[in-house]
């Protein structure tokens, strides 16, 4: 199995040291990057460049985000070809490929996303509505009756941070991590992309049979964007919180799915751009 | 033309103010973040989450960056269709297309990447190195014999900041900023997605007949992923430096195609991955 970390070589320039110019060799461990391709049923589905582990739960949370599965009953098998066992063979390891077999009847529709993204047709220009460029949600999300504590929100950056794993070691991981609406510590993962970071969330509790995720808050290092709010919604998370901005159109979406949607979340001080009602004041 | 912000109400929390909790409803700028549709030849080729603007330079230069095109004669025309224009008609402004036409004999090859990405064979299996997983360079990068000065890179993070329009006001949008060796401004854009950022600095280039961007430094204002050293490397740019980290793929692919990479260049310290025999000691 490839691993999360890797180490490379590199010059460490100093030019505020006490010599003119210090230049310093070194070895340091950089996140991992690498091809996964997930494939249904045989076919090429997508390809996503990601830090190795968990593959098999980032398979079926970016299915998941893709509103192909909802239940783990909808996959029946996830299998990791790491080309000693796919039997394609001749390489050297460079990638990978998820393999996922669906259930019968589940199928990567026609009116799912990847479907619409290669259309042919004006795609976008025909649409009115942040509903027309989206999955359609399908937990109900507005039944969510959980409350949330600012205080308890406040405190859960620093529980993510204490969380990650690798982050401190290679300064090149974004994390997404799943919290009780108490604050206790559910998942994390740290992934080079973000939104591996949420899927391989997302996967994990798909495949633990936990979709949706009602009652808890999902915590991501960076910013919101309209990608991880329909992530956040699918998986049935009434309150999604970045460390960093959300983007209008994450905004809207989060507005109309009934998400409590919580930006710069940095300790004691934090925005919320929707969904307010689901803060204890 | 649809606006780089957007204004949205927001309900700023504050726990360790005066008062117990303290709520204050007020407005605030976000990144405006819409999908821009890229058509070629009317077949749609890809969808982006992009914020508003240089739409046009942002679907030049991701055609660039997927080595479909690589001079301004290779496009004979790019409509930007709003909906009135396009003759769609029937939508709300919400999204926008990029209708680009190509010179003849300018096409989508079956090599390209984008087709690599949709293919049902077992695409990454096969691969055995970093070469067969990205578009190709074409353009001789080993050869610029530019060097650059420690002292000249440290300035620069300080320079696009100052250069940035919409980042103080929103907080949410990733920027990438285009230097000379001496440290001068070159152009400077922003968007909520960084692969978009420089996308608009490489199309801006290209419809500018200023490719290969000999000479010149690409600083990004997060992570280094492969996928920004393959899009610095197709516009011939000669060193990448990055604020962040870079991943593991990003270095080696640098090194395989004699691009120097520098990551965490926060004043003056910075550290070198990659082609390191172009800064002077």
């Amino acid at each position: 199995m490839p691993s999360r970390t890797a180490r490379r070589k590199v010059l460490r320039i100093t030019l505020d040291g006490p010599g003119p110019g210090d230049i310093t060799p070194r070895a340091d461990f950089l996140a991992a990057e690498e091809p996964l391709g997930i494939r249904v049923n045989g076919q090429a589905l997508a390809i996503t460049m990601r830090t190795p582990g968990d593959d098999t739960e980032l398979a079926a949370g970016f299915l998941t985000g893709e509103a192909v599965v909802r239940s783990p009953a909808d996959i029946t098998g996830i299998r990791l070809c790491d080309g000693t066992t796919c039997g394609h063979g001749g390489h050297e390891g460079m990638g990978n490929i998820a393999d996922v077999t669906l259930a019968a009847g589940v199928t990567v529709a026609p009116g799912a996303r990847r479907d619409f993204l290669t259309s042919s047709a004006c795609g976008i220009c025909g649409k009115t509505s942040v509903h027309d460029i989206c999955v359609l949600p399908r937990a109900p999300l507005a039944q969510d009756a959980t409350r949330f504590d600012p205080g308890v929100l406040a405190a859960l950056p620093d529980r993510l941070r204490d969380a990650q794993r690798v982050f401190s070691r290679t300064g090149g991981l974004h994390a997404a991590g799943l919290f009780t609406a108490g604050g206790d510590l559910v998942a994390v993962r740290e992934d080079v992309g973000r939104h591996n970071a949420v899927d391989k969330i997302v996967g994990w509790a798909l495949l633990a049979g936990r979709l949706p995720l009602a009652g808890c808050v999902l915590l991501v290092s960076g910013r919101a964007s309209f990608e991880l709010v329909q992530k956040a919604v699918l998986a049935g998370i009434p309150l999604l919180a970045a460390v960093s901005a959300p983007s209008s159109l994450a905004v809207d979406l989060a507005e109309e799915a009934g998400l409590t949607l919580v930006g710069f979340l940095r300790g004691p001080t934090m925005n919320v751009y929707a969904g307010a009602h689901r803060l204890t004041a």
